[in-house]
């Protein structure tokens, strides 16, 4: 699969011909392919997901309607930790784990850096030899964008589509360094922190706010003869987590240890996201979490879409710019200013 | 000071005449009694600011607008926790040890809840009998108000007032059970956390994220006989916050214990004010953090008051509903569902 062979499905919509690119699948194609699990025909589909050329808005919209519709069971787990944690290789030993009991599993990625490098940095399946080569796993790196908000939403309509062609096990993997734990963390069901043993008793390089969101901590890299400094660490964690208050859902975040490399403690992670799916499924705040989650894109992208209408209007864009010295100056108060750009517009039917 | 009693400049421009209501004090007159540091004057003008009456608004916005210019050098001080911690107590001691240095001081407080009790639940002049009786310390309750953002609003900008009229020490008070710390937080220098002593190990009644936003975390209560349960808790949470990584003003939070009671350890807390004061002085980020909750006020109630225009629009509102419910479904996506909305009406200059 390569971003840059993009199919056009109504080449006279486009006013791009591309002459040299192949007729295109229909919608119906697509989604049989993805119904019996084809992991090419869902790549495609993905493709269209992740294009940002309208005339393929259509296929995609079509694509999400079939595959809503077709939807099974599934759990989502959200993975997280900073550079040099290890995501690559636990994730690597817990899909192989999730293999030996035969669970289809995808890997997606949310990377917002990879405006420039394409999503190569994360979900590159270079790093994930066992998984890439099983035709079980559907790995799929972290589409392009200019946004945090548009990466998050191709990423959240891929689960959908992953989900269709029965994927049962979807792993989303990003970044432990910034905004993109809370886009993952609102479109998985579990959210895993991995953490280093002994990396001093703070959580340096970890963002304030992350840790609060965790359901599970795993503090990576218990190899052989770091044991000891593994469990001194997850019994601090485990002390510190005791201190927030109890989570929504009553579930008690638990504090694991595992080596990814020498794959110990894999099996009591997985373990861990079954418990947890238990729990939750049974008072019902699992599903009632999705609930959440989807009213949350849906208001967050009506404030996104709304914000950018309003920010790009000619008659507020002359004025923000000076208001917005004045206010920082304190020569005007913040809430007359914005009552003062308020008036210059108005919201009417189209 | 009656809110009963609410005073129109310009009864001509009002609808309703309010003929037993005396004439107004202009702005101008205003304005000298609160460069004067007159109270009485003081709490006319914070009047105009509290009214929802659309006649009062070019007042205070003109009010605003002198007391912008006039503001002097002041430190503002949030003051959180859960009911029963003891904030009245603590706050009338800390602001009795502000008097021995003959330093004035406003009392304000943010109570979302009291749209009903207009604000008799926080900065009650009767818990605070010291203060309340002193001509150095203005005590001024919540203002009313149908939503938190307006509530805020309205403190935020009696802040203006207060220190235009000389308090340089601003308190903030608010009860420590939701979305009204982050408002405080927001319009703050410096964060304290008022927490009981051997309350558990954990922070029951303090909502996530609260802990993470305290510059200072103060034991209360460490009354004679309760020290060594104090100096437990203490130890507790500062290897608790321990564990948070740094905050952007590199400042480290304190963690401290105090009687408010028995009156001891409260200049211990007055001196770690002034030690924060101090440090994010000298590194730029008192000033930076000011501006930055400036441009956070006006980017909130640019949103706020666009999204109240969006979801008030009839095509909206009779859409909205039905959509919300495929969303949480499942058989909608929230993306496409926000699309649509949006493409139901536009932006326009006025």
């Amino acid at each position: 699969m390569s971003n840059k062979k993009r199919p056009t499905i109504n080449p006279k919509a486009s006013e791009r011909v591309h002459k040299r690119r192949k007729p295109l699948p229909e919608v119906d194609v697509l989604m049989e392919g993805i119904l019996k699990g084809d992991r090419v025909l869902l790549s495609k589909a993905i493709t269209f997901i992740e294009s940002e050329h309208p005339t393929h808005q259509d296929i995609s919209r079509q694509l999400i309607e079939h595959c809503l519709k077709a939807r099974k069971p599934s759990i989502r787990v959200g993975i997280t930790g900073s550079p040099g944690v290890g995501k690559s290789t636990f994730i690597e030993a817990l899909g192989k784990h999730l293999l030996e009991k035969d669970n289809p599993l995808a890997v997606l990625a949310i990377d917002p850096s990879s405006q420039i490098s394409h999503g190569s940095i994360l979900g590159d399946k270079t790093r994930m030899q066992v998984l890439a080569a099983d035709q079980r796993v559907y790995i799929r790196p972290s589409p392009a964008g200019n946004s945090l908000g548009g990466v998050a939403q191709k990423t959240r309509e891929t689960i959908i589509l992953c989900e269709a062609a029965g994927f049962e096990n979807i792993f989303v993997e990003t970044v432990g360094v910034g905004q993109s734990e809370i886009a993952v963390h609102s479109m998985v069901d579990c959210f895993v922190l991995l953490l280093l043993p002994g990396a001093g008793d703070d959580l340096q390089g970890i963002k304030r706010g992350i840790v609060e969101m965790a359901d599970l901590v795993v503090v990576n890299k218990a190899d052989t003869g770091r044991q000891q400094l593994a469990a001194e660490s997850r019994k601090a964690y485990k002390n510190a987590l005791h201190l927030f208050p109890p989570k929504e859902n009553n579930w008690i975040p638990q504090v694991l240890s595992c080596s990814a490399l020498e794959n110990t403690g894999i099996a009591e992670v997985w373990a861990a996201v079954n418990d947890f799916r238990k729990h939750t499924s049974a008072n019902g705040t699992f599903e009632e979490h999705r609930q959440t989650q989807a009213r949350f894109w849906l208001y967050e992208s009506i404030h996104q879409q709304l914000k950018r209408q309003f920010f790009e209007h000619p008659n507020i864009k002359t004025q923000l710019a000076q208001m917005e010295k004045q206010v920082e100056a304190g020569e005007l108060s913040p809430f007359r200013a914005a009552s003062d750009l308020l008036a210059l517009i108005k919201i009417s039917a189209k």
